[in-house]
């Protein structure tokens, strides 16, 4: 059976966000009976990323923000390009553009603290997440 | 033929460490007879990650653990999760939950230094790796 | 239909080099008439990486590459390992070994800006990227 594909549309409503698509995934793969396999996530820009992370505690994701703006500042003196957002491209590359995560009955087979994440970090825009899944 | 599915358990025995996974996951490639494709792993967890580097010389993995610790330190006054590993949960999206990873001959196709790790940042604990194989 | 494989060799000229190798990539889907599926990449060394980041401006890459070097310096007193890269160890971990990026139509499916990388670490060297196609 060849590798499916779909596309969503995920919005960041702020300039550092992380938006849980667990359920919207989730939905998909009940819709598509998608049942058994693998689920790979690709977003299509170079300033955000996906990750999996805590979905219990939303302090976690504040503090994560906050330390990664500490970590990799907006402002820096040397930068050259012109946009000004070199540090969320490097958060791009830390955090990845990519995930590949298994599915079982038509779910994420997630840990129980585990929620699934796109990683705005020049927000607010409208991201787009490329769905292939592998049965 | 569809994808296949397996899970092990890792023992960490310190706050921080480097658990070498490889030989477990070759003797499971050749015990499922798991002959040539890609082998996928998750680690369900949100404060570990994995991650592929030096298999040689110890010292490097002696040298990540202690540049992690002064880049994301463990204490940080502003953060507000009660747990008070957040830095744990932000080496994870650093490191990340996944790895797909080239199988060929019943064996990880790594190169000479390379050795597959579970990245443990908030240990001693038991983690479950989700392993799936596309062939 | 099976996993298929094959392995590009990639020279990078510079201590820290972004070698952009999309459009030999996309020079090999088409070659082999890998039309729609996942193209998976895995580079068989320690001290470099893969990433997907900006393929139009290239002050994008230059500051990433400052950012870099301040955030994980080369020199570190306490570093025990003897052949002194233990940043590029460490930057290799954060940026991930593998790539798993969709493809249709022969070719990888990119956003507008997105170029695929050999993020080099401790070059120059002649590098290993093994890729699988899951179709």
């Amino acid at each position: 059976m060849p590798v499916l594909e779909f596309k969503i549309q995920v919005l960041s409503r702020k300039q550092s966000a992380f938006v849980d698509i667990t359920a919207e995934l989730n939905r998909i793969l009940r819709e598509k009976r998608w049942e058994m396999g693998l689920l790979n996530l690709f977003v299509k820009h170079t300033t955000c990323g996906l990750t999996v992370n805590e979905n219990a505690d939303p302090n976690v994701l504040v503090d994560l923000t906050g330390r990664l703006e500490e970590m990799i500042p907006w402002s820096r003196g040397a930068d050259r390009h012109l946009e000004g957002n070199s540090a969320a491209h490097l958060k791009s590359s830390f955090f990845g553009t990519n995930l590949t995560l298994p599915v079982s009955s038509n779910k994420l087979s997630l840990g129980t603290w585990q929620g699934v994440y796109l990683a705005e970090f020049d927000g607010p825009k409208t991201r787009t997440v490329h769905l292939n899944f592998i049965q």
